[in-house]
């Protein structure tokens, strides 16, 4: 967390399979960077916090009424936002190879434009982004060494990187995607990226309580 | 739903014991009638609802995380509205008896006042809602016939009123509260109450599709 006069930051944890991911993914380097926050990108895996939660599918598989209205409302924002959609064939979809690749960029300067053609893929082009070879053409249109990345990502510690960034989610008490992270202070949904970049703002100005969950529970 | 030219109006689902139903009924007649967008208020039981997906308590009982969350989350909203917060010493509380009078008093002048009476006990002074003796109170305080219409909503008719209404909320595809339909326009949870809002405003004037759930699923 920034600390008083510190240049305010959030910690952004998206999950490539998520429709609601897919939102804020599109939407926070323009907005950060307007706001003046740096976002620290942090790609996990939703299906152990799901599995953690004692969900064995995406929640809006498991409760039908859930999945209508959020495809519904999906549509509903991207026309707002001005965002192509085309419903996925497969959801969710395996996101674990972009997660990893993901990973072991998030502090490269190409973070922000890998996960958005990736979420594009997925949520825009109905492309399988499970696969290693759509994977390896996205990180081409980089002109990025996509073999070397991906072979990184499916090494040990690059499949370590990505477990471990999963089990930092859980402790920090996510429980969906998109969550932002403000000092001790956790925004979930899409519907707060812009709450969650003033309380940046604000709290490296240090006008809003360090700490405010503690007392609760 | 409000044909073209007709006057925008809204149909509003909210349950007593919902957290961030205590949101929108503390918000939506100011807003709704600065609009000009006329409001039937529908109170309704969350149980019924929760029991359907499987859930035999709130979600935000069984996922602690999400608890969590929630109560940090509406302490933050409630600071932004100005609005007062304690919370309520038991949650979900008992919401059969208000909804019960709620529902029979849902299209007369008191209906708001009510509600937001019954939602400052409870969210705001931790007084127990499931109580006739606090009923009766909060009625006696607009000089209504507390007991007639306790009695009232208490007979066979009172009660078939509720199952009713929430059954109709089953059938609207409600997995939630609040929530806010306009025509076949499904809005879940208190951050869409403003887009719901406009998007009465726009349907009376036509200039939205008068459906558009049917081609998802």
């Amino acid at each position: 967390m920034a600390e008083d006069g510190a240049r305010p930051s959030i910690e952004f944890w998206y999950e490539f399979a998520s429709s609601y991911s897919y939102l804020s993914v599109m939407r926070i380097e323009g907005l950060a960077s307007a706001a003046g926050v740096d976002v620290a990108w942090r790609p996990f895996l939703l299906g152990p916090v799901f599995m953690s939660l004692g969900w064995n599918d995406s929640p809006f598989n498991i409760y039908p009424p859930k999945g209508r209205y959020m495809w519904r409302d999906l549509e509903r924002l991207c026309a707002r936002y001005g965002m192509r959609l085309q419903r996925p064939s497969e959801f969710p979809r395996n996101a674990l190879l972009a997660a990893r690749v993901a990973c072991q960029g998030q502090d490269q300067p190409w973070i922000g434009a890998f996960s958005r053609k990736v979420m594009a893929a997925n949520f825009a082009d109905d492309r399988d982004i499970g696969s290693a070879d759509v994977i390896a053409d996205l990180l081409d249109g980089f002109s990025l060494p996509a073999s070397d990345l991906i072979a990184a990502a499916q090494r040990p510690a690059g499949k370590e990187a990505l477990r471990h960034q999963t089990e930092r989610a859980c402790q920090l008490g996510l429980f969906g995607a998109p969550s932002f992270v403000v000092g001790g202070e956790l925004f979930w949904g899409n519907d707060r990226l812009e709450d969650a970049l003033e309380w940046a703002c604000e709290a490296a100005r240090g006008s809003v309580p360090r700490t405010g969950t503690s007392h609760l529970e």
